[in-house]
């Protein structure tokens, strides 16, 4: 977050979101009996061993852009980084991505073995409901489980396996990357948003949001697999191309792909204006999705 | 269900159940768009090829049994059979207790691939927890979500993968025997209970039944794993063996066991004497526990 482009309140803000999600994380992990201490050693391991936590972020801040307090979303941003966390090592698998780096540590089959790699994942998607189910009603348990679905980031991993090795198109790729990556994104600013006690109009803001920064991360992960290093993004670099990846670069160039990822990023501005200074902390997350480095 | 030693009663119930918690699992599992085909197909093919449905009737009949309608539990019904299809799919890896044989068919990365495998068990975990959600408020998700992770089946499964190869004791098979198989039986019955409107005192009967039940099902599972064949029980008969598994005739012999699960299922009915007829279908179903060839 060393980025001078980054104002220093989001700086600020981002940094207390990391440190109290991850005090919630550290609480509902503890290790409580000899037996299971490989498993939640393995979740440990892979959940508390770095990570932007943007997505926490952004349920605590569309939180606060509902008129909430920061503090009531704590629990569910933690359950969405668990379900996040989830995501990635299972992606990582070999039979997926095959990843041997992850957040500037081995991932944790390599730490570990596959058998508990697929165990903690599962094990990290449980535990993200039960922490869930006390999170304000059904509605936030109902649309979290659909965005993490077949709908969701699963479909999209799906497709996104699918179309390795695949001449595609731009509208091809956007479709796996909205389901793929936006949809977490998305849900995670839904989730925020009703536990802000939002109307249906702000929600509906939240979600376009959502939908325009999730799909402008991506667009820059794209991006900085193409132009960064292993080193400063914590995971093998250049891996989309080794393994013929749909992504934006790949279907129309960086240049072109940096100017979708601004446009995405203004329209997101554009969709929550509406919330007024309440928002500020997302208008100036959306900025650091363009300008990020890692 | 040929047995003989079945009730018809029981039988014609169990089929009542099936029929109805397939159909709601066919609803759910509509193809929806092109894209999402291979991972919907996937996860129709691991849950509509057959299986015997005892969680699901569990549900239903533990709802029953505490004075609900059965129509009433068939969505939960569905969704716990999803989570049992789900850590079906993923115990069947190659990385955990590789099995080519599932209900008489092959396995789902088998059929498809690792992969595919996978996400469909992360898709039918997700969408248990979206239908769930609709199922009767927060004390539903969150007991599921506890039951089934690393305190429930996937702490018991990472137990069982630990145990191999190790001469153990019945006390330790026991452990691991209950979390991996009996915490999702006493979730079925429990989220039964509820769903029935069950007192506090019902729930804690029907706790005990399924606790009861639950580990009676194992061990006759590690028996028949010795003593079935590969066609009678639709997945490969001897791994437990080949795979040096913690089991019940591995640590106290055939004869032992068998008298382990009668004492176990007849604790479960007395655990239930308390609930009246409304319960015979799920006295029934513990004498049947015991009798199942499959």
């Amino acid at each position: 977050m060393n980025n001078p482009a980054i104002s220093p309140d989001l700086t600020a803000h981002l940094e207390w979101c990391r440190v109290h999600v991850d005090q919630v994380i550290d609480r509902r992990l503890s290790t409580r009996d000899k037996q299971a201490d490989r498993l939640v050693e393995a979740m440990r391991y892979a959940i508390l061993g770095g990570g932007k936590r943007l997505r926490p972020a952004l349920v605590v801040m569309a939180c606060e852009a509902a008129g909430g307090a920061a503090q009531t979303a704590l629990p569910a941003a933690a359950a969405i980084e668990m379900i996040h966390t989830y995501s990635l090592i299972h992606d990582d698998l070999p039979c997926m991505d095959d990843d041997d780096y992850r957040r500037g540590r081995l991932t944790v089959h390599k730490q570990y073995d596959e058998a508990t790699a697929v165990l903690a994942g599962d094990a990290l998607h449980a535990l993200a409901f039960e922490i869930l189910a006390d999170c304000g009603g059904p509605d936030i348990v109902r649309e979290v489980a659909h965005y993490i679905g077949a709908d969701g980031i699963i479909g999209g991993q799906m497709d996104d396996l699918l179309a390795e090795g695949i001449i595609t198109n731009e509208q091809h790729v956007s479709f796996i990357h909205l389901r793929k990556t936006a949809s977490l994104i998305t849900a995670s600013v839904r989730v925020g948003g009703r536990l802000g006690g939002t109307t249906s109009a702000q929600l509906e803001m939240l979600t376009g949001y959502g939908r325009d920064i999730g799909l402008a991360f991506q667009i820059v992960d794209d991006i900085l697999d193409e132009v960064g290093s292993t080193e400063q993004l914590g995971k093998t670099a250049g891996s989309d191309r080794a393994q013929q990846k749909a992504t934006y670069p790949g279907v129309i160039g960086i240049e072109q792909s940096r100017q979708r990822a601004a446009e995405l990023c203004a329209a997101a501005k554009r969709a929550i204006a509406g919330l007024g200074p309440g928002a500020d902390q997302l208008v100036a997350l959306a900025d650091y999705m363009i300008l990020r480095d890692r």
